[in-house]
């Protein structure tokens, strides 16, 4: 690996001390680390306390990791070599950086080896603090009532768990990461780091702030080397944060020549359209059904999870995709949208939503129909029609989202040139199942590219070439928000985007 | 006050956030000291949690104590405008600095109002590690067998009991000491932040680190604001600690177009001559009679010291100054070369420093001569021949070391403009009677400039003026360092300097 990571590792191999050559440790130490054509390297003082015990026990040839020790202001992103570097461990260890995207419901980590590049193990877990609400709003609210600590170390400790969980995933000491990158909503953000959020839900809502940060785990009580740094990615106001920039650096968007959507569904649905000159970015409720929240058959993706739904050309028989070798316990998103889309296409339900009376797998369920999904003799899944109508709501939401932002910078659908899918949906939409239902729009297949969660892959991009720090500042510089539930044409969408696939087709195919 | 200081405090104006301004408050924080010409500051973690509220309840009308975050390296000293800068604390507040001088065997501190520039209060005390052993060497050969926590927590101790004296004197909260600046010799230096001094006393004599530090104060345990900066004089080598160079600044030897003298006598005499052309250093052992350190009768300046003896024109007649309103009880370094001026001029001792039988005030005690110097019911004080010795040695030891060293460079006393006086000897030291005996050259006695505690007067200056923080580096960066004790010539000389004044007069006047 080169050193253009955020924090890396080389070998200073210094002359012993002498009656000729006197020259104090530190001093010598720094002198090694120019002759490499690392100048004006900080060593801070608790490895100058280890210094002078750590040469000697490595005669004079001692290995080191480096980082930055600030981040580039705007106008330094021209000659970024002249950056401060400091030192953050000394003596022969492996370096790890850890990428993190804190969502608000999920959180999720990679484990990078800074000397190979190699993304060696992932874990995740819940966000500790969904429990105390499910809207990040809710939580600042009770920020404001005095229960910021309880949220905020309920975050910390699960973060610290998660780190634990993937480091012993790969057999490694936590002491072994010198470099985290945190990328979450700004709310998220906020609370990483304690930083104070009361002031997010009160107009005119102002973070605490929006540029990026530097500090050390330490400074935070994130396990890992206590020196290691930590990169906050920047927000761009309340309403956008750090995991959408991170997301729009790992697609790519910031550098097309035609525009292009990044269309990111976890709780919200975010959506981001620009190019390399201008971008645009807004943010809605979508409701919970698109991340697998629908009461009782949603299900987020882990063991028993129905992610997948196939039928065959007559759409008369199912096959279910199941996490994990069991029986299904739930559908998440995307297999809601195969679900959908299915049914549709097999006449199951009707343009409206409703399970048609003599269908197959059409029945009643305490005096309601519903659709049977799975039947064995102990597990029952079905899909009711306030389910559907539920999860036709997110689609009309999200489906409306798009059209009004597109339309609102003068564009219609067949302009845009690709379709970057994040998140919940990125990981394993079907986009022809989506377009069916006329969630996303009717636009050449090869458009889309799903990308996972681009939050954590824009996070590992940064530990791997901290030069991107300064296309990050670009992005969160150039982004421009645009308020989307006060718009009075959403409304008018929305009612037809509640029919499947819409009322109006044309509007599908960006014709309108 | 300018914003010279090596921490200033400055009020910063914002305008309320509203829905046509929602930057976020550091930024907007940042934005308001730009546009005051503060570029580029820094605002840590600590600072940017509290920064909402504060803003908030101040009406973003808010004070801020701002200081230095990193140190110029020599390359930056011309243009020190470009520096980073740091937000220290916010909110209203006086702050002030702390001036502080680490000797082996005393310590004193300065209070400095940072934003009038006053010098508000002093305080002194004995270092603490001072009896783990007298000599610093004792001490660095002691943490080699594990008991540097010891010395190490003994002297943070001690300093944080002088902060809370001073503080006390002046009535304010320790926390409104925002910057520190400390000088001290090699090892005090190194203890001072908790670095390695194992290799000091080994050869080839290599300290942990020469160049000047920065830290924070809450880094290595110090009391005062939890961010205040604390800076490390820089040091020469082992023996040329920053309290020399904080001298050398104090005095402007470094400025001098004239080779100038700058004598500091503590438990060692160091030695320095040069002019702003160059600069070399030298120390030797002078004993410790020239601190008080002489059995008995010896005695630092405190209450009930003798610090000035006053013969008449006879000498028949003396005339004690003892501090503090009561009986004398010891005589310290100035008291000491005034009573054995006195003594020798009035011929109650000889050229050898023998007591003169006959002689007014010599007696008998235990077998042998003592003079009597003063006597009441309840108290005698008097100096033993074996006294007289030790301090001759100290006085011979001192006058070799500056003949010699004078001499090593092609100069004689004549050729010295000006001789600075510091340490023990620069608090009150007659030069008429420290020529008197030979301790000092015979030359015009105006050359002779007292300048007492030096060490914390360059400490002061730095607190006041942060461009000297490049100053001290070129003085730092131009000593070279003379080994005395290895010098030849150095005994020769010593054995006619055990006379009083001299064996041969026309050393004494630089003749030769």
């Amino acid at each position: 690996m080169s050193h253009d990571t955020l924090a890396f590792c080389c070998e200073v191999l210094l002359e012993p001390p002498s009656p000729s050559n006197k020259t104090a440790d530190a001093d010598r130490f720094r002198e090694g680390l120019e002759k490499m054509g690392l100048t004006g390297v900080e060593i801070p003082l608790d490895i100058m306390r280890r210094l002078p015990a750590e040469l000697r026990r490595n005669h004079f040839a001692l290995e080191v990791a480096i980082g930055i020790n600030r981040l580039p202001r705007l106008s330094d992103c021209q000659g970024l070599e002249g950056l401060g570097l400091t030192v953050l461990e000394i003596g022969k260890r492996d370096i790890f950086g850890l990428a993190i995207d804190i969502g608000s419901t999920n959180m999720e980590c990679s484990l990078v080896d800074l000397q190979t590049g190699d993304k060696v193990a992932r874990a995740g877990a819940e966000n500790p603090q969904a429990k105390f609400g499910v809207d990040v709003l809710t939580r600042a609210q009770m920020s404001m009532t005095g229960e910021y600590d309880t949220l905020y170390l309920a975050l910390l400790e699960g973060l610290n768990g998660l780190i634990g969980k993937v480091c012993d995933k790969h057999c490694i000491p936590a002491d072994q990461i010198i470099a985290f990158t945190v990328a979450g909503n700004t709310i998220m953000s906020h609370f990483a780091v304690g930083l104070d959020v009361t002031n997010i839900p009160l107009t005119p809502y102002v973070p605490a702030v929006n540029a990026p940060l530097l500090c050390r785990a330490s400074e935070i009580g994130l396990t890992g080397n206590r020196n290691a740094l930590v990169y906050v990615f920047p927000n761009s106001g309340s309403y956008v944060g750090g995991d959408i920039i991170s997301g729009i650096l790992y697609s790519g968007l910031h550098r097309e020549e035609e525009p292009a959507l990044f269309i990111d569904v976890g709780t919200n649905v975010e959506i981001t359209l620009g190019c390399r000159d201008w971008i645009m970015t807004g943010a809605g409720a979508a409701g919970p059904a698109l991340e697998g929240g629908v009461a009782a058959i949603g299900k987020k993706a882990e063991k028993g999870t129905v992610t997948r739904v196939r039928f065959d050309g007559a759409g008369k028989k199912m096959d279910l995709e199941v996490m994990g070798d069991t029986e299904p316990r739930g559908v998440c998103g995307s297999g809601m949208i195969d679900l959908i889309s299915g049914l549709f296409s097999a006449n199951i339900i009707d343009r409206r939503g409703r399970l048609v009376d003599s269908a197959e797998g059409v029945t009643e369920k305490d005096g309601s129909k519903v659709f049977m999904l799975y039947k064995s003799d102990t597990r029952e899944l079905y899909l009711t029609e306030t389910e559907i109508q539920n999860f036709l709501l997110s689609k009309a939401a999200m489906f409306s989202f798009l059209y009004v932002f597109v339309r609102s910078v003068g564009l219609t659908f067949s302009d845009i040139r690709k379709v970057y899918i994040s998140g919940a949906l990125g990981c394993g939409i079907d986009p022809e199942s989506a377009i069916n239902i006329g969630m996303l729009p009717d636009i050449p297949r090869d458009r889309f590219i799903p990308i996972g969660n681009s939050s954590i892959g824009g996070a590992e991009m940064v530990l791997l070439d901290r030069k991107l720090l300064c296309e990050v500042k670009e992005i969160a510089a150039r982004i421009t928000y645009r308020e989307m539930n006060e718009d009075g044409e959403l409304m008018n969408v929305l009612q037809g985007a509640m029919f499947l696939p819409h009322t109006e087709p044309g509007i599908l195919k960006g014709e309108k």
